[in-house]
């Protein structure tokens, strides 16, 4: 994976990336400072006249081809992107691995035999591979952290509700939102800046500078030595950029992967109900599985795990503070074989491992940059920085500061 | 019901009000505003070595003796009121008529066989028979303003969020509110006053003073000719006060009591779980009913009734506006009679049209005031001016005026 490549619009897409590569990239709506850049767009953000899978065989059907661009879309249009095609993400983008066996699931072009991460993987592997400057995910429980994290690439999950997804397949509306994947720090900041300044809102607002990054350690140790050591190495750099290091424990992790699940799960049959009552559509049998059990959740669960959300989001948002950065790893280690999914046993405690790392910023909506902390030309391994709600701009600006 | 009694500690409870009434006021334990004043409180706020029932047979026996007030208590007590004793109330609260089977249902003072109104029955009937100056309440989706209502008494729901509920049993606590009634305008105007004085956010913000009245007069169409001469009757009173009056129909009332009843069901739920999987108290048909429907509602039917909830309180609000406020019947007419709840039909009837005049303020947690609005010497009816969240102080201006 070479990092500087040219976007090759005519080079094959062997790695399985796309649902749909357009024959001659969409024309850009407009001009702006991503003028011709190649956009390749995670299948669950409409795109007008093009038909839209959420990765799922039958989706596109009982939805009809969309008559409009998503917000995400015609923003990124409208300052000179070109979309190169639609990518194909987990199923219903409800699943962390990427795996989906209806659609086919992208190999992962830095790890052979490897899973590209999910749920957006083709995003991933698009932008990875070369066939797209950057790319349009979503993240709702690690959804554009941990493909990145595993195909060596940058992502960003925004501040929750600060990009709207009007025109996005939702998932899970209170933790869903538009992320973005780039090859490098910059491209990824001057996708953001021109983003921001489309947002309705307009940009994260300033605050204090960052100056405390905060080393998650009870996540660290969750992982393999050679995360751990790529993380020990990043502080490092922090270290010697001025940033105080502390090592901070959270102890709440499991506890927050525990309240987001229900709340996630119950949210998306409720968005997904009324689709799957009426054209009973073939689903796989991991999200099929997931949707029961939202579909069977109490008030009373989400009652309780909405209460401790807000118990935990406080815990964590009281640690971060105005002035510091989590640091964590943003997957276990290298991305594990396609293989180690086979074995039930095995797969949970990877995709439960891999959520623990997501989800303490996704339960209380905090933004986060995923980013390469691999030693070069060895085997991608990403890490993540998560600040306070509205801290994007300052985030991204510590992850620079590694480069 | 002489207005102007002066209240009688020893004055015998013959309507029983009270669940507890303590053989010596309990002593103020500051000095103020209210030094000397009765109070009535409702057997769901917490006070130090008081049993307390929340109006259920084993409620009293699971929680075990309060070793401190609650905050209302507590406030209230810090300036100068003395606690005379503790009100019976609809069982849990959770119910609109103040009929409770287990621990009997107080006599409305004012009407001789009708029911008081609930949940507060106990309280508002203590103030409306001169047993005390003033009562603490609770309203979580009229318990304040129906009973105030129905015993010709003032009532103040406030908004939201105001007023902390430390101590008190909670029923929904998206709903749940801490209220106040009193005998007329200056007393609650006192009251109130006190209370907001020790609120930890502070008295409730100024803004533009209400120029406009909306009545709802959809609302007004659903209820007895006598109420509806009331209120037109009240609304010339304003109008001659120079305030602005307009009809207006809010279109949404049936759907705002469906979108309120599966949530609070659901909280309900949630609230008492614990206590009746433990204990399995006896609980009276009418509230059990409602526990059990709470217990069954799906984590899907609480999400689609909360974005219900969402789309209905913006609708609300977007009618009142900050100089606004709206006039409603706070009962469908004078209080009914007792019998007419034992055919459940008519019942049902009854009680669901007294929740949809009062499930506007409570479904958007908007302040509310109750008056009578009866000709002197006349059977109690009585209205309500809901306005804006935070437009407590600037309510009780517009009924003060009424007077």
């Amino acid at each position: 994976m070479p990092e500087t490549s040219p976007d090759d619009e005519f080079m094959e897409d062997r790695w399985g990336a796309f649902v749909r590569r357009f024959d001659a990239p969409l024309p850009a709506t407009g001009s702006g400072a991503l003028d011709g850049w190649t956009l390749a767009v995670k299948d669950c953000f409409e795109i007008a006249g093009v038909p839209i899978t959420a990765g799922s065989r039958d989706y596109a059907e009982w939805r009809g081809l969309p008559t409009a661009d998503s917000w995400a879309v015609a923003a990124l249009r409208a300052v000179g992107a070109r979309a190169v095609g639609t990518t194909k993400l987990h199923e219903l983008a409800y699943g962390i691995t990427g795996i989906n066996r209806g659609q086919g699931t992208p190999e992962n072009p830095a790890v052979p035999g490897a899973i590209p991460g999910g749920s957006s993987s083709g995003s991933a592997v698009a932008v990875a591979a070369g066939l797209a400057r950057f790319a349009l995910g979503s993240d709702t429980g690690g959804s554009i952290r941990a493909p990145a994290a595993l195909c060596g690439i940058w992502g960003y999950r925004p501040t929750h509700g600060l990009l709207p997804l009007t025109g996005a397949v939702p998932l899970a509306p209170s933790f869903d939102t538009v992320g973005i994947m780039a090859r490098n720090a910059p491209d990824l900041d001057a996708v953001l800046r021109a983003l921001w300044a489309s947002a309705p809102t307009g940009a994260p607002p300033d605050g204090p500078e960052i100056t405390e990054v905060l080393i998650a350690i009870d996540a660290v140790e969750r992982c393999s030595l050679v995360m751990q050591r790529a993380i020990e190495e990043t502080a490092s750099r922090l270290s010697s950029r001025r940033y105080r290091l502390r090592e901070r424990r959270l102890d709440v992790m499991d506890e927050i992967r525990e309240a987001q699940a229900p709340i996630q799960g119950a949210e998306a049959w409720s968005v997904h109900k009324d689709w799957i009552e009426a054209a009973s559509p073939t689903i796989g049998d991991d999200v099929a599985a997931l949707l029961r059990i939202g579909a069977d959740r109490s008030a009373t669960e989400l009652i309780r795990a909405t209460d401790e959300r807000t118990r935990l989001v406080a815990a964590v948002g009281s640690i971060i503070g105005p002035s510091s950065a989590l640091l964590f790893p943003a997957a276990l280690g290298t991305a594990p074989a396609l293989a180690d999914f086979d074995d039930p046993a095995r797969s949970l405690a990877n995709r439960r491992g891999m959520l623990t790392l997501h989800n303490v910023a996704t339960l209380g909506g905090f933004p986060a940059i995923a980013f390469p902390v691999q030693a070069p030309g060895e085997t991608p391994l990403g890490a993540q920085l998560v600040g306070a709600r509205g801290a994007d701009q300052r985030i991204l600006a510590v992850a620079r500061a590694v480069e």
